[in-house]
């Protein structure tokens, strides 16, 4: 096989054999986000110098999503087009032992040729979760974000009800990722207590989501659960468009990229 | 006050103004463990950094226990006498600010005068954590050991059963820490898998430890999950005093101190 013709075939993403879905989880505390960047630690590049090591020959992965700096994923899932066979259940233990201890493989499966991690993906879950308690923690810090004072959790309960649906959602967007299309399906959000970590947990479902756009989701609730945004003003918000009327955009460290959605499921739960 | 005549009362632990109990949590990820040495990141260095900071003054401070290099506690207890006094529930948010992120207090009571965290303590809790998935964690990695191949809990919990009691637990010490009294209390051992995380847990609670004792009785309760050793040979290895029979010292990044008890208790849940 002409190696530079299957480079070619790579970057089109058009390669077609032995195309392999990756279901990876990383700690995003040390990383530069999902996409490959000049001079920076990336979860992109880390897995394609793994599959360079096992497989003798670069390949391109393609990620379901770039996730920001600092950003953690449960489930994150990838193609890439492998140059020949391992049995999927073997790819996972072959690539994890050339990944650093912050990213691994938790499996592998052949999919059709067709299949492309970011245009088949139907949506995607994120956890936001934040300390309300008055010391910050310490052994989650890398995971949970931290407000010193007490959340009135059922007032973010109301306004997290005025953000699902189908809006123009400008007003939480970074002016940085702003595009044409600024209309997102959001399919659901949700504010607990997790009774064993007493955490506040914001959950947030949709199809796809602009940049930052879950960060200050959780931003406009916590405003919201300390009483600086009123529930009711959420819906005002969303049609004004404007990003000032939201809440802060909350630091990277609180969001986990918990799951990603396929038709028909690569890696069922 | 004479400050030398003060430090001697202090090392004597004798002093006995403004005697505070300190509930402390800790990643031990990055600590030589909680007792300050030369040239080590201990816990007990930080908090005595922090206490000098806030008072201005250097002040002693008794830990329940040591804990090793890289272990980690949800809830230990210290006692320090401070030179002037601030209200109980301000003094964590001023040692907090002097603190590193992984090292925080959650709470400070303060305690009478012949109050020793050391001595006082009744009893102690630790969660030993391994993932026993074909791939290693990678969020949980600090907090949770990991062995490739799924362990027979069944066996484990056999086994714990075995392990509780008042016995001479030689066989369960590092030989470094073999002192005359090797008669340790264990008052439960129990094993389970956490449900939400698919983790193996074995929780270890007594009186007081050996040194390396819950790693080395985790390993071998471990070595009986894996088939390596039967459970019915558990109290045959507790009374045979040989370290060789029991099963490896476990790393100690599974290793979590939950709770410590007094009576009465300082910091009730």
């Amino acid at each position: 096989m002409n190696p530079s013709l299957q480079r070619d075939d790579l970057a089109k993403g058009t390669f077609s054999k032995y195309r392999t879905a990756l279901h990876v989880e990383y700690d995003g505390t040390d990383f530069s986000g999902f996409q490959i960047q000049n001079n920076a630690r990336t979860v992109q590049q880390m897995l394609e110098k793994a599959v360079t090591q096992v497989y003798g020959t670069s390949c391109r992965i393609f990620g379901c999503s770039r996730t920001d700096a600092g950003v953690h994923a449960r489930k994150h899932v990838s193609h890439v087009d492998l140059p020949f066979c391992i049995p999927s259940e073997k790819i996972p233990l072959a690539l994890n032992v050339h990944l650093p201890d912050d990213v691994v493989v938790i499996a592998a499966k052949e999919v059709p040729s067709d299949f492309h991690a970011r245009f088949r993906c139907k949506g995607k879950k994120y956890i936001y979760r934040v300390s309300d308690q008055n010391r910050r923690p310490s052994i989650d810090r890398r995971f949970v974000a931290h407000i010193p004072k007490q959340l009135q959790i059922q007032w973010m309960q109301e306004a997290a009800k005025y953000m699902i649906g189908k809006y123009d959602f400008s007003a939480f967007c970074a002016s940085e990722g702003l595009t044409k299309d600024t209309v997102r399906d959001v399919w659901d959000v949700a504010v607990c207590r997790n009774m064993a970590t007493d955490y506040v947990e914001i959950s947030v479902s949709g199809a796809s989501f602009l940049y930052n756009m879950v960060r200050i989701m959780a931003g406009t609730l916590i405003y919201v659960g300390q009483g600086k945004i009123d529930a009711l003003n959420i819906s005002d918000i969303i049609q004004k468009k404007q990003r000032n009327l939201a809440g802060k955009t909350m630091p990277a460290n609180g969001l986990m990229l918990e799951n990603v959605y396929f038709e028909p499921e690569i890696f069922p739960d």
